[in-house]
């Protein structure tokens, strides 16, 4: 049932070697939040607010080129695209990351997607911690995947 | 205002040169939410359960060591504890995770408490994602720091 | 004869571009030798065996992963299934660590097999170390390889 | 036009899933000038001359490998070969470090020509830097391409 | 005279530990020369033109904290600060990367400094070559050094 | 008694923040045993045979470097020296690989020590295997430590 452990409950990195290579790709998001006074103040500063996110969106893909360094048991693969986006959403004093990740791969980038959306999360708290240190990263969840045994998407 | 941005915008990387070592820990949380039946599932896995947050809780010290890779602009620095901690929290059907990080630095390791917290999350969310595709990772967050030019404690 | 030093002596990093993929495994193994003191002390320890052999098995599948940062002139490739096996030898106060590693590639994956002993050796090693400062590490060897050139078994 | 960059000029990892794998080489160089007198002394060390090449070349090869950890759009492939030479050029108290790397990918290998050229040439620095500190990197440039959209040869 | 070499030609790791931690820092420049052509193009996409920047001095910045993974006889150090300039040279269609990195270290940063600038040299160069193939990567030196056994400057 | 594993056997870095920084040092040894006819032909080939050992030297160095990157529970430390020497073992067709690795640290560099040996002979291994598949790494263990709780000599 966990993939992940075998009958001794020993780590398993599971075997995709009788599998064949097919088009993947998985989405993933997760939300920045701030408090109103941070959240106003960073809004304010036009340019800088724009270089906050140009430096969160490369560490994001960085990270998911890392993606197999960082969690134990993820497979390397060639990641094909990782397209991550930052949307602001003014109610909630929130940015919100979205990512998509591709690969033609025997396994699904899932975990990638995961990555790069959390990386990029904590690289914008990098920045902003000096001013904030209420900062909150949440609903971190898979999107949507295709490709696989089976697709899913949140909705 | 926001440390990792200079006049013109561009990153970062704060000139610690000329501060003291001194004694800094940080400690942060994230929580990983599972679906009631993925939850139960898991609880009565029993010496399984104990496999996967030995393995997260591994993941997790790991990840903290490359922080400085993950996040761009941290500095590196010498880690010299990191301690991570799960809780079962059955009324909401969670895992909670707790790191805390220990230096002797010239700069805190906030981020260092928090890259260990997320990547032990990203690995729990990895081993239980065959079962569960709507596992959601949350409420990751400071929980307090010591050393450095101010204190902070969540509440 | 040494495929890794051209006429000039400088090192080679053998080109395969013209080879095609092919499905290759490799298999290695290697021994851990305690003291017969502290081979029973860990015999003794029950769960905590388990998880040093988890934390081991886990070490050895992450440094597999590494193989072609570790060893200078190994190609990178895509590793579809690092299993590794951790067997009492009560009579030599040994554990025997065993690994099995399969690619579709190119090039074999005779030092990825070795790799994931040697580190799973390593971390065992690391964890007892406190215990026991005459621990051997020894009889790291290929047991088998398929595909490629040329089959090899160990006997 | 800049490609790494979208409508909003936020980093742009490229989608290359569409693509088909073909074969594609790169070859880039790279000029390592000393003062006359520490050329001089460099070449009287015959021995000495020939590791320093050696440790430079394995350098450069290791170094191709990082590439797209180094570069951070650049996506991760497999290598499939890495040659680097050094040469003397007497006239221009120099060394000259060409490059050519192969793949069989979705996506050019200019990069990891660049890479590999560039950290030989770094090492050569540091191993020389002791004995003169105006040591001077110039001349790093593509040489030739094939594969991909176009082909391309710098004469 | 090569302290990178043992009287066996072998390569050595210089002992450092005898040493004393003292304030250092080293400054280095490179040039990336561009086409008149894509210079102008360049210098015409305003905004896309600060994040051209921003993006190199970042890799510039996670590059430099890589040098001792990269260049293989550099000791590991613990960097306090690492700051990038870009400076546009009209007159011969160059951008000039100027980049400054201290630290308290019983070895210096040359090593970082010169890894900084071409990290950051090699970046935009990935960014640019899809509308240029000739660019090139020229004039990496030490600028200036301080602490240590003697200071440097280049004039 | 496992100084990795806490009560609850999860896996511990062991918080070494109150410990001083002192000299350490340690030193290990492995030998790499190859058949007769394989070791003869390695002897005759004069200068080769010099830059295999140079090879394996240098990535003994680096993996040194990569120690609390692969064994999950080391600290990452500063490393101030690694000297790593080859010596050939005539009656028993053997190459004995030791080294020595110096820190001023909270921590002890056993694990470094012992790592640069291990990476010494997987390389040595690689740039043989394609003459001799029988080859056997052997006999990794602990010479000496000095500095921190107690020194420690093999004999």
């Amino acid at each position: 049932m966990i993939s992940h452990l075998n009958k001794r409950n020993m780590p398993v990195n599971v075997d995709v070697s009788s599998k064949k290579n097919t088009k993947r790709s998985a989405s993933a998001k997760g939300i920045v939040k701030f408090s109103k006074k941070t959240f106003k103040l960073i809004e304010s500063l036009k340019t800088k607010k724009g270089n906050i996110q140009s430096i969160a969106i490369l560490a994001g893909i960085m990270g998911a080129k890392k993606t197999s360094d960082l969690i134990p048991l993820c497979h390397n693969i060639l990641i094909e695209n990782v397209e991550i986006k930052i949307r602001t959403l003014k109610n909630t004093s929130s940015l919100e990351i979205t990512s998509l990740v591709k690969t033609n791969s025997k396994t699904g980038v899932e975990m990638e997607a995961l990555t790069a959306v959390t990386v990029s999360c904590l690289t914008i708290y990098d920045m902003c911690k000096s001013i904030d240190k209420k900062i909150e990263i949440t609903n971190i969840r898979l999107l949507q995947k295709s490709g696989g045994k089976s697709d899913f998407s949140a909705k």
